[in-house]
């Protein structure tokens, strides 16, 4: 657990985060960022931008929708029924814990160790009772497993029937505004919706830092396409990318070590289709380039009791840390129309897309027509705006009277079964509504924040460095005069000036030894120090040194800019010197 | 009101926003936000960073908390309490309104201009009743004036007394995380702490679209400063600024038209301390960069019953817009030490920084020593641990004693008055403890971006196009190859293609005449569009034009990049011109 450790020690005497409302004692399941979690943060989720989105945007829109959502969205979601885990309360002392966790640690106490993966409330019970499992706290009997939903819940205005809750995920941002992004790509198929957001579960017992938050941040894209069709027309630029995949399959027969497959043979082989394997490929190279080795990671196939409810197949991103094992960082989730079929039937709503067929084909297609006289008759001047109505519902009028229903109201407007003429025609089209399926890579911020800085940890030669990729690392350069004399002050002020106007985020450093301040430098993971020294007033050069090898080099005042640019925008600091020209210092 | 319904027009056919959850009917106070609109809202918070915060970081820093916050903190915030607004309940048909504005609109209705800022529940129930209004929608008499609290209230975890609520504003996670943030900043002050979030305001019947949310972001900083030394170290950069100011003062007398004074001169004739001015004149300089003229700016004063429960001194910027008139984009508050005592006084921790004195003075200080004999007595091996929770908490102990409890309970610990002596001492110091003050200033982002479309729209020659400034456009160029042709439309998605994973948010048209496709690129403010013509696979350059005069210069396909980068940068069109070498198109 050395470099965990480590890590644990930067985290708090830098500040990077903390839990919330300490000063109230804490609430489980809640972090704040310091200036250096959050300019982090900010850089991780930019480098997903470039990864996942900027290539991509002819495909991959971004949206932006609110947490709070009202209550019909996560009915028609499946979340009110099927979001929720197991609670168990002690029936003496009234503690409350959540089921599976409780029987596999209190288990794990007497050396069985079992997943509860996937249990029902009385598989849970079955343990309790056989394992004689009690309350931890005060030895008091355990009442029955309950199911505890993990939306927060909320009102919405001043009418206390008005529920809303805080999303769980952002997709159902995405689905329910279907209708407006496929307008807004002018229903072009494939296409994807980004969003970067924060999200809300209500945990029961929140544990284990950033890994199980109740409030955390999340970065999605739903991916929508034509089922018949799951092809990736980018797929070229990921196809021989080495993918660390254990297939369901594998999963089933207890395999947990993955084989290594390129994304090609993961779709030839029918572990994915083609944007699922496109997505994985993608977020392996993204976490690599996080700096997370290939080798500690896999995508880990789930089996149908462990996905959730709205998956088909699914592929959870499994880090290896020291501290927590094997975690979750992002999930791959192929969602079919599960979605936009629920919002379609609970909104009456249609969420579809076309497809152009081959040969035009005879379909009978049931019309709708207003009659003007039945209309005007009861709305008189505002027959326009009623055919409008009609017009704009007239898949929810054609159901509503096939039902046998008399009237149905849109808006203000009540229409009567003599208002409109249904009729089934036959017509020859080529083109086909469909549903379209949904791909869905999910990302969780804060547990990649995590593993970079755990994968990050360097301890070399009695030194302790986070070897940050330089356009990861939240501080890019620290100024230190060597020593605190006026002028190299005011030289070094001016640069550190200089560098924050141009948007970096930068430190300047006086007090203490020029070790210190290194060190000090370093375990941020600051890829860049910059040093004002006795050549400076005189030649107007500073040394700038590496963090990871230490080896300085001497540069012209007027190209520190260009060099701190250079190494934040990805280049090497060998190829930064080599472009200005800077001499190494012996 | 031609620009705003000419924006209103752009907003939908762009769909840069729209209301959320519209297939479920919509719910007033939400909105989503489409690809341009998030593109939008990104830029502003960059510049807002490169405004307020990243010149500055020597003194601001950023964090982020949580949206969810436990009910103490809005105990001692005084929002349980104040954060209201009246709400009045038809006695017939049960609807629900907001009593101040229902009493102004009814009463506009009538041509009775009355404003009922800042009144209470009795001044509108004899609104009410002198002018006898009654239900809007059924002429039902209206019942009793109640308050209704704006907070959105939940619940953490499955105990059903763990009451959260979700922060109105970004601020009180910031004060409540003071201890740590003066830890982080090593105690020196002043200091500041940004913080860009969502937050939400349960708001009775919201409307005006993005004016009045239920949810939306906000942009704030919190500059804790010594009230004995309100100086603001970069103050000289912004004084002789001149900043449109309606001072309470003139408020009192009627008076709305500003007057324009300098930083310096608001300071110097009192109006506010360094830092508000200080903040106030980076505001109005924010806001005219994204082109909102002074001229349509002011800083309104507000009276003490108009003010936020928490604030001594407030101002709010108001930009005047065609379709809102002024709307407040920006608040200004002088929040003294009511945030930081009001949690002190709650969480018994002390919330303080320390000034130095001149001379050092004796003062005499309540000092706390554990008594090793009666806590080893109890705790026995434990004595080292709670040795450090005494330590840690050293003023609660000293308060509860000295109130008279007989035991403090420290997490595990129990500790009993024997276990430590309480001492009277005297002692010199230069040392002296204050709780510091806050100036606040508190960016609505909806709302600006709103103002900032508004401003921007331009129509001119029978062209419409919004002129806003490259750095916040939401596409920085449009590819346009002039005919849709083989090798037009190569060069055209290689050149999309090389500047989107540069990172520029970009579109690639081939389909329309170049007419309209101009016209599409100019009405979402696109600064740059680059033309594929019949010179570009002879020669290799390209027509660049400009959207605000038209005019079109020709670039080396090689150079376009750089091109865009420039503008996107802040460069105008004709120095990226010259800069390259771009020959005017005759």
């Amino acid at each position: 657990m050395r470099r965990a450790e480590t890590l644990e020690e930067i985290v708090k005497r830098r500040l990077l985060y903390w839990p919330s409302s300490e000063i109230y004692g804490g609430v489980g399941g809640f972090y704040d960022y310091g200036p250096l979690g959050v300019q982090l943060r900010r850089n991780i989720v930019e480098k997903w931008r470039k990864v996942f989105v900027l290539p991509y945007q002819d495909l991959i829109i971004e949206v932006e929708t609110p947490i709070i959502m009202p209550e019909p969205v996560f009915k028609a979601s499946g979340h009110l029924d099927h979001f929720t885990d197991y609670l168990v309360t002690c029936t003496k002392c009234g503690r409350k814990y959540r089921a599976d966790h409780l029987v596999e640690e209190e288990l794990a106490k007497r050396g069985l160790k079992i997943s509860t993966e996937g249990m029902s409330a009385s598989d849970l019970e079955r343990l309790i009772s056989e394992h004689k499992i009690v309350c931890p706290h005060c030895g008091g009997p355990l009442g029955r497993v309950e199911t505890f939903n993990l939306l927060f819940k909320t009102t919405i205005g001043p009418y206390s029937e008005n529920a809303g809750y805080l999303r769980p995920e952002t997709a159902q941002g995405m689905f329910v505004a279907f209708p407006r992004l496929a307008e807004y790509v002018g229903r072009r198929h494939p296409f994807g919706v980004a969003q970067i957001g924060r999200v809300a579960r209500n945990e029961i017992s929140p544990r284990g830092g950033l890994m199980r938050l109740r409030e955390f941040t999340q970065m999605e894209i739903e991916l929508f396409f034509d089922p018949q069709n799951p092809k990736c027309p980018y797929f070229a630029e990921v196809e021989s990318f080495e993918i660390p995949i254990v297939p369901e399959e594998f999963v089933a027969k207890g395999q947990t070590e993955p084989v290594y497959l390129t994304a090609r043979e993961v779709v030839e082989r029918g572990h994915a289709n083609e944007w699922m394997a496109f997505f994985m490929a993608l977020a392996a190279k993204f976490l690599k380039e996080l700096g997370v080795p290939i080798e500690r990671q896999k995508f880990l196939g789930k089996l149908p009791h462990e996905r959730a409810h709205y998956s088909a197949k699914s592929y959870d991103q499994m880090v290896l840390t020291e501290r927590f094992g094997w975690v979750e960082v992002s999930g791959h989730a192929y969602r079919t129309d599960y979605d936009l079929s629920g919002h379609s039937k609970f909104s009456s709503r249609e969420m579809y897309l076309e497809r152009r067929l081959s040969t035009p084909k005879e379909v009978e297609v049931v019309r709708l027509y207003p009659n003007p006289n039945a209309i005007r008759e009861r709305y008189g001047d505002k027959i326009g705006e009623v055919i409008k109505a009609i017009k704009e519902h007239e898949g929810r009028v054609i159901e509503a009277f096939n039902r046998g229903m008399s009237e149905v109201a849109l808006g203000e407007y009540v229409i009567s079964r003599d208002m409109v003429y249904i009729k089934l025609e036959k017509r020859k089209t080529d083109l086909e509504k469909f549903i379209p399926h949904v791909v869905e890579p999910s990302f969780g911020l804060d547990r990649i924040m995590y593993v970079v800085l755990e994968s990050a940890v360097v301890e070399e030669e009695g030194r302790v460095y986070l070897r940050l990729p330089p356009d990861i690392a939240p501080v890019k350069a620290c100024i230190l005069p060597i020593v605190k004399r006026a002028d190299y002050v005011e030289i070094g002020r001016t640069l550190w000036r200089s560098l924050a106007r141009q948007g970096f985020v930068v430190l300047y450093e006086d007090e203490g030894t020029i070790g210190s301040r290194y060190a000090s430098c370093d375990e941020i993971g600051t890829p860049l120090a910059v040093t004002i020294d006795e050549k400076t007033p005189v030649d107007g050069t500073v040394t700038i040194r590496d963090r990871d090898t230490k080896r300085q080099v001497r540069v012209k005042l007027g190209d520190v800019v260009t060099f701190v640019s250079m190494v934040a925008g990805g280049a090497s600091f060998d190829d930064a010197a080599r472009a200005l020209g800077a001499a190494p210092v012996q």
